[in-house]
């Protein structure tokens, strides 16, 4: 259940942003002990124009919210925020410095999976 | 105030688009005990190539944040987390197993509403 | 690193959102005591038909979401979202009641900043 919702820049190349989307998820996967079909990610361009850093229309800049089923400690949730960076450096050539990944922790009676259920009543309905 | 921003594969309908909106309205009402002049939701669709789920670029997904102001009980939230999931099966035509809900419980003092009071002075002001 | 991410009906004019994106940011560092390089603001314009407020598709609508690193006080927060308020009403042309705005506050620890650092982290290596 770590999902992801990225706003960057637009104007990257799709090569790029596929290469962000696979990539990403290997680090969330590795830095989270992610199950793989938990793992999501949607980006959203924003035009230059639509945007402002420092008081600087379009200045570059990409903003993560990463939500995740609570529970992780601090150490985990560090290894990802570093590897989430590096892999929008290395993807999508953007500064380390411009990078801002906010982590929310769901409570898992917060968060609806399959069936509608809760992800607390799907996991004591499985392990039941 | 529930606020529900989706994210859902571009390429619906907007007689599908309008009929989640419609109904999702209706559930929130119902399961969450909402007025309905509080309750919003808006809708942003994400091109195939720009999401990941499982490893799979494109795979078919629905990513839904509810803002709800704090002090339901679980069981409300439970009711809603249903009764949202089903409405996006019907109306959306996807699986049950796409969907994700995530609620964020907003405390009173931390939700701006009309002239820039927070819902914890709106309040007070309201039944002074 | 006060971040807020903004959605907002289509078609204001790129004057009327450039006002907006300079003045919330003034807002802010007013406001907030924010430092002026850790303020970011994206737009996101949602179409007329994509969005519901009060059972009406199209209706007049602002949700801002407004990321903090937490320890802030109530005080200043209530400042916050009174001049965020105000600073929609002037630039974007809105009715005052249609703005919602929610502060979700984000532990240092839980903040990614530049290097891959968490906030917290980054913090104790500057002032080590």
């Amino acid at each position: 259940m770590p999902i992801l919702q990225v706003q960057m820049p637009a104007g990257r190349s799709q090569q790029q942003k596929t290469a962000f989307l696979q990539n990403a998820t290997k680090a969330i996967e590795e830095t989270l002990n992610a199950a793989l079909p938990s793992i999501r990610i949607s980006l959203q361009e924003v035009e230059q124009q639509d945007s402002i850093v420092a008081g600087q229309v379009g200045a570059e800049f990409v903003n993560i919210v990463a939500y995740l089923l609570a529970g992780r400690n601090d150490e985990l949730k560090a290894n990802f925020l570093a590897a989430i960076n590096k892999t929008a450096v290395a993807c999508l050539g953007v500064s380390d410095g411009c990078i801002r990944t906010m982590v929310i922790d769901v409570a898992p009676e917060h968060m609806g999976v399959q069936e509608g259920l809760s992800a607390k009543a799907f996991r004591a309905k499985t392990t039941a």
